[in-house]
């Protein structure tokens, strides 16, 4: 089933739109199948926070209503599907100005069939990315539109031949990777990058931080990667995906993983 | 005059354009009138450079057709324009991923009648900015669709009822305004920050660097801000507005800013 809607219509965006101009916006992906979308609620304290935090026009009924929407839509589902949610702030002819009083909230929802990358299921070669991930306190850990760093690493991804990059700050501090979080194994402990300088904080990573008190949050220097004896991602389409290579390095893939997973996959 | 063209013709953004999704593509902003757009070479030389580092499909003949375009269009100019122009990647389907080769450049363009705002004659009011610039050195200097932080930064200014905002790094380095590059003067020298790690190149600031060897590339932290004693503002659309108040501290208008100001004036 393929759905595209801009507030509730087929339509197109305004060319003046400030989503387009300044990725003034927030979104979430969701997978989701029959029975509704998975992890929702999470998904949606974080899109509200977000609003919050960039001072959007977006109420907790709008919230709630969003919400009944997005589980109505399942009820057709063949299949696993990707949701695809996007909160657009509008407010024409103000430059990077915006009133906070006048501006307006766009709704853009997409829905279409999912499949998971088949490297997800051997686990994945990853790489270290040639470009950097974005430092701003102001904006880490929400999903913004703001998102050339993830476009950028994707190519170096590809460039490289493998399935995923590790992204850093300027400064060498591993932050996630282009489209997942990360998750690493050394000297008896799992850890994951805090994401409070950079990155998204993924609502797997916050899953897994709020069940598994044995994984730390704490940073790691991309000088340290020789370290790492296991590892793996997380984003909420794929799941949890052991690393079966870094850099060229063959990792175990910890028991742990599995658990993990088996835990979460009860859960949702 | 008001213009919008999406590929030169009239229309609308598809939902799916990943220049909405992720903010991929850059812009200019440029003052026109009847005599053609100012200082068109240096906008389109940093367009150009600027597709290159994201690796966008653009062409040196693209460059020159887009320049004759806008030539073209500012005939019929009746007072001062501005334009504005995006390239934004087009690559349906692939996620933060592109295909290289398949990737094609989609070009919005928009006209619409300037005028400056009212501070820019009596100088303006500057503050500090509450959110940060992002930094990260493989997009800084790019005029690209990723400007949350300009935009956040704006409603801080708005906040503090002040017509621009200084932007500092999460680690306290002035970058720039929030939509203008700032220059300082304090111990008989004029300064502008390095944009390698954050930031904008603002066509005027690199006019002001190329032709007036005594304005030095430094660094100003902010907790040094005490010690300015004069500042200005640049950008495309206002020229130079001398900084009349800093942080709340009324500062001198250095002749210097007049002569920069004249200089500029008579060579576009």
């Amino acid at each position: 089933m393929h759905i595209s809607l801009f507030n509730g219509t087929n339509g197109a965006i305004p060319l003046s739109h400030r989503a387009l101009a300044y990725g003034d916006g927030l979104f979430e992906t969701l997978l989701a199948d029959r029975r509704g979308p998975h992890w929702l609620a999470a998904h949606l304290d974080r899109l509200y926070a977000g609003t919050c935090r960039l001072g959007m026009a977006w109420s907790m009924a709008q919230n709630l209503a969003l919400k009944e929407q997005l589980e109505a839509l399942c009820a057709d589902l063949d299949g696993p599907h990707l949701i695809k949610v996007m909160l657009l702030r509008n407010n024409p002819a103000h430059g990077y100005d915006f009133d906070p009083l006048l501006q307006q909230t766009d709704v853009l929802l997409q829905c279409s069939p999912y499949q998971r990358p088949d490297w997800t299921e051997q686990g994945a070669r990853v790489g270290l990315s040639g470009s950097h991930v974005s430092r701003n306190s102001t904006l880490a850990g929400m999903k913004h539109l703001n998102r050339l760093d993830s476009v950028l690493a994707r190519q170096s991804a590809r460039r490289q031949g493998v399935d995923e990059v590790l992204m850093t700050t300027d400064n060498g501090t591993i932050i996630e990777g282009s489209l997942a979080n990360v998750f690493f194994y050394r000297q008896g402990r799992w850890s994951t990058p805090a994401v409070d300088q950079a990155g998204v904080a993924g609502v797997m990573r916050e899953q897994l931080l709020q069940r598994f008190a044995q994984i730390a949050v704490s940073g790691t220097e991309v000088d340290n990667i020789d370290q790492i004896e296991s590892a793996f991602l997380s984003n909420s389409l794929m799941g949890l995906v052991p690393v079966r290579c870094l850099m060229g390095r063959t990792l175990a893939i910890h028991a742990d993983i599995q658990t993990f997973n088996s835990e979460l996959s009860n859960q949702w």
